[in-house]
């Protein structure tokens, strides 16, 4: 299927890990000092990166998360704890440096990029923000789509061009991060669109609605998939009919950054759906994925066991912005460390259990 | 009990965590940019953290990793898949910055103090090295005690002064590492005994021993507790009869840590056998221990719920060295720079809920 040139090429240009790295990883993995296996998910994170970096010894050299922010027609049903007037203070929080992204990104040493892909009102520009907004809000995708096709085909490009952007900065290992009040509603209809989950078992109390609210919740994402009927097996139907222009973004963030050969750390529920549609587009992207935690939400969970991802923390955190997979980042440095800095048996000379 | 001077004192340092401090942590939780709770364990680790540091908003000054070292009699049981020689090449193997643990803390930005506790043989001075050798090994613990209540005590004051040393020095993030072949037996056998859970369910592979050699390690294990009969309700008799060096120098560690405010990562199954006898000294101490990771080991998680601990991590690790504490070093600053660094509502000009 063809969706336009740039995403066209982004696709093609993703292939499976390079096996030959993955063999080297495997064997050196097997020499260092300590028993084998002992490092557990370290060991098989640094195999996996070796495969995504085409390296023996992957080395990473950047990294970036990229937060893109839009508005949600949904949101008039009632379906968020917060207003909508949210979604804009909190990008200049980002743009401020007082939002939890921004202290977890500085303290994992990644850059954070700050795109305005569908903010509902205009925004004063600023150093640290990208205006690429494809439109004032997205839908209410309870009574009509969220975008046209034109529209999902934008987002997909903005975000892939971020993506490419940080990658030729140096960026290697590459995080998207939502903000966008309503925003666990289009994520909970991608989710069961493209899994065939059910509703129920996919929708959860965002940033908190209470016993009710979670009911009319589960309501309105039935109402949503009734109205829409997306086509699961087309990820750009599924995003233009129930998406979102920030989740759009990062499913283009997550296909450029797997075109370059990055790292894609996989935040909570919003990056689950977009990383949903990024797969349907383009299923061996998964490969170079990284769940970076398990959300609080319970569609997060369907959304990585679709994709075959089994999250590195588990924070009982639900914040999105990209916060779990700047946490994440530190462990996957850490499996990258131990590969390359650890002395073999040979070197050390210590004993490998056949000695003994 | 009176146990020492040094001992005696320490204990009597140790109290509950500043409930001023927690409650004004918990306080500002509640008013930082996000959905109440949405942070998960790291607002709850950040309130502890206040706790235990007595402070409204916690500052990590430093953070150390106390690697002891031992060897085991019962080692020459068979209990483990690699030679007892490996004990003393791991401790030159930290000594040179080449084993996991070397990474790790350097990655953590924590210093690394070796304490030769009990290695079986006289090791080279080294600047990198304390040499505070309690014994030559721990005695064959299926044929007799570890070693004299004497000796316990000497473990758990040579513990307590590197702990002391390095908060005198800044940290206030203190972790303890074990090295020794074999000290999974000796750990198991405290587990046992300290939480009066079945032998079999807190033995497990240790570095890698196949069918057989568990179930032989298993027979073993009821064997040492048979002969030695250890006192469930005397942490320091438990450590003597089925214990060893530096797993005793690590429960002083913990303690001395825990007196002066600091913060104690618990790291793998060692240190949780480590932690139990601590425990069981001044159960108060365990207000300050933080579960760093969740070992492979089937012993580990008894241990952490007879003291009421959820580890951070969960990553299949089984190597010790102190490698998971380490590793959850970020996570414990995750939690402390996003209560000290994040904006409020008011600060960032954000609707909190009750304005919506």
């Amino acid at each position: 299927m063809s969706i336009s040139e740039l995403v066209d090429e982004t696709i093609a240009a993703i292939g499976p890990l390079d096996q030959a790295a993955v063999s080297a990883a495997e064997a050196r993995q097997g020499v260092l000092t300590k028993p084998p296996g002992s490092l557990g998910r370290l060991e098989s994170l640094s195999i996996q990166l070796a495969g995504i970096f085409g390296q023996a010894i992957p080395a990473i050299t950047g990294k970036a998360v990229i937060v893109a922010a839009g508005d949600h027609g949904v949101a008039a049903e009632g379906v968020s704890a917060y207003p909508a007037e949210v979604t804009p203070q909190m990008v200049f929080n980002f743009l401020a440096g007082g939002a939890a992204i921004n202290v977890l990104a500085r303290q994992a040493g990644a850059d954070i990029v700050v795109i305005d892909a569908g903010v509902a009102v205009d925004l004063d520009p600023h150093p640290g923000l990208t205006i690429a907004k494809v439109g004032y809000g997205a839908g209410n995708i309870a009574r009509g789509p969220a975008m046209t096709r034109e529209d999902a085909i934008q987002c997909l490009e903005v975000g892939i061009a971020a993506a490419i952007e940080r990658a030729d900065a140096g960026a290697n290992v590459i995080a998207g991060g939502d903000m966008g009040i309503g925003n666990t509603t289009p994520s909970a209809a991608i989710t069961a669109a493209i899994t065939g989950a059910d509703v129920a078992n996919v929708t959860g109390r965002g940033t908190g609605v209470d016993d009710a609210g979670l009911a009319a919740k589960i309501d309105t994402i039935r109402r949503v998939l009734e109205t829409n009927q997306p086509d699961a097996n087309d990820g750009l139907d599924v995003l233009c009919k129930v998406g979102g222009y920030e989740i759009g973004v990062l499913a283009g963030v997550m296909l450029g950054a797997a075109s370059r050969n990055c790292a894609v750390v996989v935040d909570g529920f919003i990056s689950g759906a977009a990383a949903l549609i990024a797969w349907r587009l383009c299923p061996v992207a998964a490969e170079r994925f990284i769940g970076g935690h398990r959300s609080v939400e319970p569609g997060h969970n369907v959304a990585l066991d679709a994709m075959g991802l089994t999250p590195l923390l588990d924070m009982n955190m639900r914040l999105g912005e990209g916060t779990g997979a700047a946490l994440a980042m530190h462990i996957i440095e850490a499996a990258a460390r131990c590969l390359a800095e650890m002395a073999t048996f040979a070197e050390a000379g210590v004993s490998d259990r056949d000695d003994g």
